[in-house]
């Protein structure tokens, strides 16, 4: 029975999140419509970060077992053919050994976050970048997200519904900069909490307007609050970028 | 009588086309709409130049005249508060001197062509550029794009429905070079003809592919035949990016 890795890049604006639920599109659904298309197997889809609703994916993985074995690069075309008009792309299917698993085997997730922040609204980037009226301070956001990395319980920074059973993850990467005219925070953990991403980009934006200072931040986080935190960026600025092994 | 330049992007998705036609969504009425709605005032907007249906802009140059004055900035964000949920967005309004025509001042029009050439459709980029399932060789795009400078006939290059009175344009620059996973094209001139940049860039797709040489480009611009063109580039892979005045 082989098992495929399959590296998925989508729009996250039509679906209600990665995972499937009834009558709801999602991800998962599109995918698994797609390989009953193609193979006339019912598979179940497997994946590294299941991403809430709107928000976007350019290297999510996941994998799928089928009884037929195919040559992985068919697997890839016949899913992108099947998947129009979905706004959801196979950009790789790799066979892989059965022991594999992309939750389980992944070592660490990455996150990008897009901000415009300029008086006019998004109108090309509509729904791809939050957009924040005045200039952000790129350099005071980039000083104070370093107090975020490293190994620390984040209960204010995960939604109130998150399920993991411990609030202690380590931020291994976080760097702020400016992309064009847009504001980029990038992040890397061997996994996050439940809206962590979003919830750190929204306190960060608070330092970047001026309205808390990097202390504020660091009192923050230490107080293990979720009342503490700022606001939490909306789903649409927000992009899995990548998944490693 | 205060004249605004006004300076714009929008996603050109939604509309057909910049100018405004009895009973169909363009970029001009959405304006001329905003302008209504927050002065009161029924103006004409006269713009640098004129986006086909599905062309985007990131910077567009437009004007208008009101009757009453006001602060630039007042007139920007205004209309961008009335043009909410059109994908317009005003960059900036600066008043002008009278004499300031948005189409007959400018001096040079720039425009990129973004092609997305892998195998796997966009999927976040749908709409936003043109798919090409095989790789492109940028360097002989670069070269053979060389060969479109200066002044020629370009009747090869414009649609038949062009209204130019001649076909003869200089062009001024012309580059091609890969941007992420994409491939870009850059055209500038003083003017272009109708099509002429979905032209240019559909035939040098063919130079790219390998199925024209450089020489094939020459030989279809020298020809000045509208039938020797290549494929036409489709609109929602170009953006106008800017005007010089």
């Amino acid at each position: 029975m082989p098992r495929y890795r399959l590296t998925l890049e989508y729009d996250g604006a039509p679906f209600r999140g990665f995972q499937a639920q009834a009558d709801q599109p999602s991800v998962q659904s599109a995918l698994e419509q797609a390989v009953k298309a193609f193979s006339g197997e019912v598979t179940r889809v497997h994946v590294a970060g299941r991403t809430d609703t709107g928000v976007h994916a350019l290297g999510q993985v996941a994998h799928i077992d089928l009884v037929k074995t195919w040559a992985a690069d068919v697997v890839r075309d016949a899913l992108n053919a099947h998947l129009v008009p979905q706004p959801v792309a196979v950009l790789d299917a790799t066979e892989m050994e059965g022991d594999w698993h992309a939750r389980f085997s992944a070592k660490g997730r990455a996150y990008r976050y897009r901000i415009l922040d300029r008086r006019p609204p998004a109108a090309l980037e509509r729904g791809r970048v939050w957009w924040i009226k005045s200039p952000l301070d790129v350099d005071i956001m980039q000083a104070a997200a370093q107090r975020l990395i490293g190994t620390h319980d984040f209960t204010t920074f995960r939604d109130i519904q998150c399920q993991a059973k411990s609030p202690i993850r380590t931020l291994d990467r976080a760097r702020v900069r400016r992309e064009g005219g847009e504001v980029w925070l990038e992040f890397a953990a061997r996994s996050f909490l439940h809206r962590q991403v979003r919830s750190m980009t929204g306190s960060l934006a608070e330092v970047g307007a001026g309205r808390w200072t990097g202390e504020d931040l660091s009192a923050a986080l230490e107080a293990a609050d979720r009342k503490r935190c700022g606001q939490v960026a909306p789903a649409h600025g927000l992009y899995l970028t990548g998944v490693e092994y």
